[in-house]
């Protein structure tokens, strides 16, 4: 996987004093005057995160709502978005149609698309991206886990591709501004939870522990399936034990729930089963795009 | 060309109050806490903006240079960018030289490159796609030219294709910063004088007359096929005809040179022949990509 090489090295790349989070992230976080801006960039291309008998409609509303997700990770608020599409062999009311969606999921949000770019590919295929800036006055990273944290998700984990739910989604944006205010640290759950839960982990230098029969599945799916599915889009956060968090939350009436799942505690970047200390075999449970 | 009808759509996108310059000049302007902010997208796709022989560093630094010249034409300085690349078929070793071209322009302008992504594309093919966000106190637009105003362009026309000059041009930041305080309207050359000096006289509902004989050709360039290249990426930009402006422009010492072309009359979008007031004819003239 060339590509996976690849995006090792942009956390690699060099920054300057305006950029008070790099790479790495689920947003940088850039001063601009004072104001913390988020920026984020996510694709969706035909045949990986959609298939050809997707309606692109829904397509594009994926590719806005991977972006507002990422905003959501970092307790943000998204405010503007750019557009990229390039493709060879749709039709224009097929490409209307997916930018129509993406306009919607936006528009929904808030969220205007204030430009853009088209190209055409060489050979067929189909691949849009979106650029997202959004804004936090306290951005939560997914660096700052403690050991003595409880961990939680927001949502339902597995069975995502063949729910539709990856298609389905809402980001969750009024969920993850209210967390901002309690979590230590916070990240959408987009790789699969284990695989995501062991980036928190190797970021924070900590061990983060799971108990899976905690997970709340989404209906279908099987758990040890439900570890390694990726798009589920709840948010993965910890937060201090002393904090009644599924208090605070139930009283924000959101839609999604909030389950423990499992904690936090000095380590080195490991992820490990609750009851027994031995790590997942991460080899088997996660999925990279 | 179904990606054109597409382009028309962007521009056709709901806004909100925070976004004070929509899609369709070289890049939006919106409100950050009375911060000017400029945001664009510009992609390079191979069989287009560069070649399979192409050096990867060469096509990685068009693309940020080609992104840099956006900011330019509003006079802007640029900030931050994020880089989305979709792929099948480079190695790593290509793939790593693209990011490391791309990277060196960013720095050489003092841009971090804060994120991005990567994907897989289905048939062989290579796409890849910037944002910029930059700042500019008081963005010049497309929009602004006024009957009476003297038109001028920095550097040469023509001829960038064989030239290297696509590959190969700076652009002209500082130029851009310089003329924000004298133009009334400013945009970069990338899709032919003609084609863009008509997208200006559309904007700013004037007619613009430019000289053939006064457009300063690239070495190599016929006149009548450069005034349709594209690719130029030097700034097309008019003022106030009391201003001297070789005289301010020659002080600064810039690389680029500035000549004068034209004038700006009224009208209602029309580019014209300076001598004779005859339409020149697009259809003939200018690349759309």
């Amino acid at each position: 996987m060339e590509l996976e090489l690849l995006n090792s090295i942009i956390p690699e790349l060099k920054q300057n004093s305006s950029v008070l989070t790099g790479p790495g992230d689920d947003c940088a976080v850039v001063d601009c005057a004072g104001v913390k801006l988020l920026l984020a960039a996510d694709s969706v291309t035909e045949n990986i995160h959609f298939t050809a008998d997707t309606a692109p409609e829904l397509a594009g509303a994926k590719l806005v709502k991977r972006n507002l997700s990422d905003i959501a990770a970092m307790g943000g608020t998204p405010l503007w978005m750019l557009l990229t599409l390039a493709d060879c062999g749709h039709d224009i009311q097929w490409l209307r149609k997916f930018v129509s969606g993406a306009e919607a999921a936006a528009e929904e949000f808030g969220v205007p698309i204030t430009g853009g770019d088209t190209s055409s590919l060489h050979s067929p295929g189909f691949t849009a991206s979106v650029t997202i800036i959004g804004r936090a006055d306290t951005p939560v990273l997914r660096s700052g886990a403690k050991p003595g944290d409880i961990l939680y998700v927001t949502g339902e984990i597995g069975n995502s591709f063949l729910s539709q739910h990856h298609l389905n989604f809402t980001p969750h944006l009024a969920e993850g501004r209210f967390l901002a205010k309690y979590a230590n640290a916070m990240m959408d759950i987009s790789d699969g939870l284990l695989l995501d839960a062991a980036r928190m982990a190797a970021a924070s230098n900590v061990d983060i522990f799971i108990d899976p029969q905690a997970v709340p599945l989404r209906s279908g799916a099987a758990l040890l399936q439900a570890l390694s599915d990726g798009e589920d889009y709840g948010l993965l956060f910890c937060c201090k034990q002393d904090i009644d968090m599924e208090k605070e939350f139930n009283k924000q009436n959101f839609p999604a729930k909030l389950t423990r799942i499992g904690c936090v505690r000095a380590g080195n970047g490991m992820v490990r089963e609750f009851s027994t200390g031995r790590p997942f075999n991460l080899e088997h449970h996660g999925y990279e795009h």
